[in-house]
């Protein structure tokens, strides 16, 4: 079945939408809720985001795929799952869509629907982690699709559920989520001078795996 | 396979009992134990609510649809896949049902059976945020129906576990349940007072929905 | 696929000891750990029986049926699912397990072995809970067999995940279990004085399930 | 289809770094985070330790099997489902995969790489927990690919879920793991001079299941 341009690329932006008034509102609910222990905060912002990822892709991904990531549609237009003249359109969508939905968290929880995040996310370690985080989901994305791809979505939901906690930065693995956070000084925020190094990390980390896993998942005819 | 009128009716609302008695159930024993920290209250209640609404779909979806939720079923008859006939019934066993089991969960826990919430839920963000909440419910049922029908009780269970932690109002997102929440001055009630707009709210979710994916589902011939 | 009475047993009696091992154990680890939020404990309890209900029902559900509950064994038996010969012996093997289970927990954390629980859970809420419980136990297994065989494991895991939250009793819902608690002064424990009306109870709610299931199964001819 | 020796291998290596990076990584992030509250660091290493071991195992599982485990390599190459030559290689690349992973999680949370436990895990009760935590894993491996192989990753997954909980060990039930975590002092450490009862432990739990299960897996001809 084949949706229009349009189509796909309003799924793209709504699903994103959807996906960033759930990480920024299951914060901001977290931050509020938990009485300061982060951990209790960080285990509702974990739960609410990798359950709707599941769902999210479920419901998009007829459509556009549901990327909802740029990095994600780098892969896919270099592995020519998907031409180039549409991959260049997604990341427009996904950043336009991430940022209304930042808005709608705020809108939802009473917050200054504008704002800039003050939470300064530096170091060398934190870079790391988005590259492990972004490795780590190019690589469920990858490893499901070619022997399971009606899994990807809960790959994707679990991969994401662990990384929160695995990783150092709880795994932002999206360029388009990070610049929407950046633009929210709340739980899930990242001040926008951290911002660049992140988004850097995420392309070399969905290239690295999509090196590898190229690699990997080519069956030997002999053995 | 066909199921009488009464049994539908029947299933609707032994199932429409069950979930509220979760809802309110699990948040009686989250404030019991939780010692005042609220965030790990709605922890309790946030996973047995998910849960559950998969297993109560699973159960009475053969049945009677399970919709347990008067704004799902005008979406349905909107879209002509139950008679209108049918469908002005079916409000009435969820409305009586949840009531049921709100007043069971109140038995089981040893408080008045009947009571009235002195909760007070008010202001746009709250109405906004169950705007969000059914768009999104309704979404999921939607989005997954068409192309994954084998997936909607896990996408509405996955959501409603997201969305629990995500929308300000932590996501009533049905009519019937607001109503039945309102009669527990508990940790899931909701003052009358507050109900109207809530329910109000919820309706222009579950339509604006229906829209966005009628228009969206709609696979082009042409690309 | 036929398994001979004797794997049967054996099959029943080593998941009931590893159902009670989770049960009792999870118990006394989040007792331990929790720092007196029992809130916190009962999330950590709840997420291990849930979780470990799946497992076990998959692995022991090809070989015995996995019912690891008296019950639900009276249940199959009058539904005539299995013979009435060896449903007589199913709850010697049930029970035998448990308290088996039970035992292997407390060697784990260095408990003494033999205990007797001084936990008293008694009262009308308590009970009705109890009813509540095993009627939905029973409601989930008969509802999904019927429909969507391959998510009857799934559904129970579930629906006990809820049950621990939403019925007062934190639903034990089982009599072997009942009787295995009894034996265990731990977070799971329960008084041998208060375990008959728990056990009643059980049984009154899984026959009430197999009643209204019976009749809310049967599919009309004539709509 | 079949992967070359060396994917295999690389695969074995990959998928144990990674899962090692989680358990390490999530026991960090819940030691800084939790407040000195185990119990509820413990939820969140568990809930990242179970959903990543479902997503490592569909994406590695087509490759190599996913062991990540001598003892479950050991179990495989005596039931004959795969060669000795190729059984007696993969733990070499599981330990070395499962050190960098440990060394990848420090270098993400700015602690130094080269760490030793100082944490003591010994006595009787915790020996007997790794007996019983590895018998239940290869449990749910032999029993679920028998009839159900498409669910052995959620199965290894949601045993490992209750395994941190039930078992007084917090169920390490891993060779590679558990000498990956003496280079670790941190939440998931282990003393090396605790680690060879640990180790045995698991040996023993792996070998008793398999006899089990070669046993009770046998379906008779005649009842």
């Amino acid at each position: 079945m084949t949706f229009s341009p349009v189509r796909r690329l309003v799924a793209e932006g709504l699903g994103s939408a959807l996906l960033l008034a759930v990480v920024i509102g299951s914060g901001l609910m977290g931050e509020r809720l938990a009485g300061g222990n982060v951990a209790i905060a960080l285990l509702g912002n974990t739960l609410a985001t990798g359950a709707a990822l599941v769902v999210l892709i479920w419901v998009f991904g007829p459509i556009s795929g549901a990327h909802f990531n740029p990095a994600v549609t780098l892969v896919a237009a270099l592995r020519r799952d998907m031409p180039w003249r549409l991959a260049l359109t997604y990341p427009v969508a996904q950043v336009m869509g991430a940022m209304l939905g930042a808005w709608s968290a705020h809108a939802m929880f009473g917050e200054p629907i504008l704002q800039v995040s003050s939470k300064l996310r530096d170091g060398g370690g934190q870079a790391f982690a988005e590259v492990v985080a972004t490795f780590g989901l190019v690589a469920a994305i990858l490893g499901t699709v070619r022997f399971r791809p009606e899994s990807t979505a809960l790959a994707v939901g679990l991969y994401i559920t662990a990384a929160y906690w695995f990783t150092a930065s709880t795994s932002f693995a999206n360029p388009a989520v990070t610049l929407a956070r950046s633009l929210s000084d709340t739980f899930a925020g990242i001040a926008p001078s951290s911002a660049p190094a992140f988004i850097l990390a995420q392309f070399v980390g969905a290239l690295l795996a999509a090196g590898v896993f190229g690699w990997l998942l080519k069956p030997d005819t002999t053995t």
